[in-house]
């Protein structure tokens, strides 16, 4: 879209969370822009960092190793950036029921240091954030639109709830550029396939390369809403430059509900291996499973013009051919671990 | 009420943020019912923590100056405990602004941290957590039920509600005994007068008694709804014993919104002294105004028979009487000083 290539050729980006799975597919459309590139990460073992997602790109971006939440390399990182894409943090939902601790000082501390760094560093910085469906706990009603009552299930989405808050203070109280997207379940290359940190559709696309039985839980009928990681870049790249943008907060979604069974024997028949089998609920998943979702982007679609482009169909196609041919990168064979 | 005085006789209670305005109040009811209580304060110098709130008491209550993030007097405070009201933390949105990071530790992190204790050391205590009206933010409809979306306008706000879902994913996910209530604007003796820390309200009865003048932002017709502290003891009191509350948020209310100037006239006239003034809104005040607020507390008359029984007029008379007679325990005179 030339809009956005014009918007961002020669700016200067910083893209917190860099290394990982939506932050390197950022950094690489922003390259093909032009764009001035600094990924800053912490390289956290639970998360989608891996150098390999950025391989290619050597040499046309900086990369720190780095802690959001630590002052001195963000007051550096953020000078004379023009844009923040803040992806960093925990994404986790059962890590952080075991260590609540750890995703309040990587998800909440550390954002609020960001903030205010940004506040002290740059305040004309333009910052997107990225939250997660997860707030709206169980929906009430679907498709669940901005509207819809938070109420979380999980410790890491009381957190990312209160992370959006405080980009939505910064902006309201300090005059901070911020936009937020509520982000439902996101697929793609260079996602972390090794275990289900960052979904299950990861570790099936995993299991279904190696031939194995993707575990479907419950009657398989639950239906999600996944987004082909290019359309999530689509969508934080819009919202980094719309001024409607400003001060809120947007769902996103693909209008492409599909079920969980439903999902597992489309990722089977394209990788053409694996297969399904309906398992019960492991009780620590039952207590934060959500129900149906489905989400409404109206908000997003109406306001910013934005739409999904990518059948499920062709993204986990997309996936699977990156997997195949990447494998080694991603996950050592034979590590059969979930969690 | 017969059916809370059994319910808490020689009942171990722990009160935390005991010595401030509604805990030492909740501690004054608790005595008269018998019950064994022991209260826990950190004396937050912003906060509310008066010792001449528990005048009279000596002796017939235990009192622990300490944190509760401070794991080790936590534990020991939680042993054998049959009920916990947690109202511990810091209330000031204004504070909340100039130092968002204390408001975090205060209010998110040490939550965190007693909410653990609990489960480690006393998984059977039943708590009562107080949270606030705040986390609706600016009514987009009144009354405000619990269904009203969540948008915090400061961070005390954002924090609150983040200890709100604390407490919500410990009974979730486990077990923990918990019911939450989402105070309006609380009134009474004990409350903090010398600033307006805990609401404009205690800083206009200070000055009304003092015959100076009361600052009423904007056009005064802002609609605020009051509840009497005696009410809010009841409704902690009931949350805690009725097995419905479990699980459950509930919001309180009085069913008699008032504007500010007419809220002001009343204490005036009350008073027999002062006078009120019409002021522009101090900026910082205004970027976190609400607008009008009027809770709908249907959830708790008809889950819990919850009713405010205190009229604001009876209630203003004896708050001004008790400050009248105790004025040199909570300000000193000549000090002038607003926040």
């Amino acid at each position: 879209m030339l809009e956005l290539e014009k918007a961002f050729y020669r700016r200067k980006v910083l893209i917190a969370g860099g290394l990982g799975f939506i932050g390197s597919s950022l950094a690489r459309r922003l390259v093909e822009f032009g764009a001035d590139v600094h990924l800053l990460d912490s390289l956290l073992p639970e998360g989608g960092a891996n150098n390999f997602n950025i391989a290619g790109l050597e040499g046309r971006l900086a990369v720190t190793v780095g802690d959001i939440g630590d002052r001195g390399i963000i007051r550096e990182a953020l000078a004379g950036q023009d844009f923040l894409f803040n992806l960093a943090g925990r994404t986790s939902h059962l890590d952080s029921l075991r260590d609540p601790q750890a995703d309040l000082t990587d998800n909440v501390t550390a954002q609020l240091s960001l903030l205010e760094a940004c506040r002290n560093a740059n305040p004309s910085i333009r910052i997107v954030y990225t939250g997660t469906r997860q707030v709206y706990g169980r929906p009430t009603f679907l498709p669940v639109d901005e509207t819809h009552p938070l109420a979380p299930l999980d410790f890491n989405a009381v957190h990312k709830l209160a992370g959006e808050g405080y980009h939505i203070l910064y902006h309201k109280i300090h005059g901070l550029h911020v936009a937020c997207l509520r982000l439902t379940n996101v697929y793609g290359p260079r996602m972390r396939v090794k275990d289900a940190r960052q979904g299950f559709l990861g570790w099936w696309i995993r299991l279904a390369l190696e031939g194995r039985q993707l575990p479907v839980y419950g009657d398989g009928k639950r239906i999600r809403d996944f987004n082909f990681v290019e359309d999530v870049v689509g969508a934080c790249l819009l919202a980094a430059i719309r001024p409607e943008a400003e001060g809120r907060i947007f769902n996103l979604g693909s209008g492409e509900p599909v079920s969980l069974l439903d999902l597992a024997q489309q990722v089977i028949t394209a990788a053409g291996s694996g297969s399904a089998a309906l398992i019960k609920y492991p009780p620590e998943r039952e207590r934060i499973e959500i129900g149906d979702f489905q989400a409404d982007f109206t908000r997003i679609r109406s306001g910013l013009g934005w739409q999904p482009r990518a059948r499920l169909q062709e993204g986990i196609t997309a996936t699977l051919d990156y997997y195949r041919e990447n494998r080694g990168k991603y996950w050592e064979p034979e590590s059969p671990s979930s969690i």
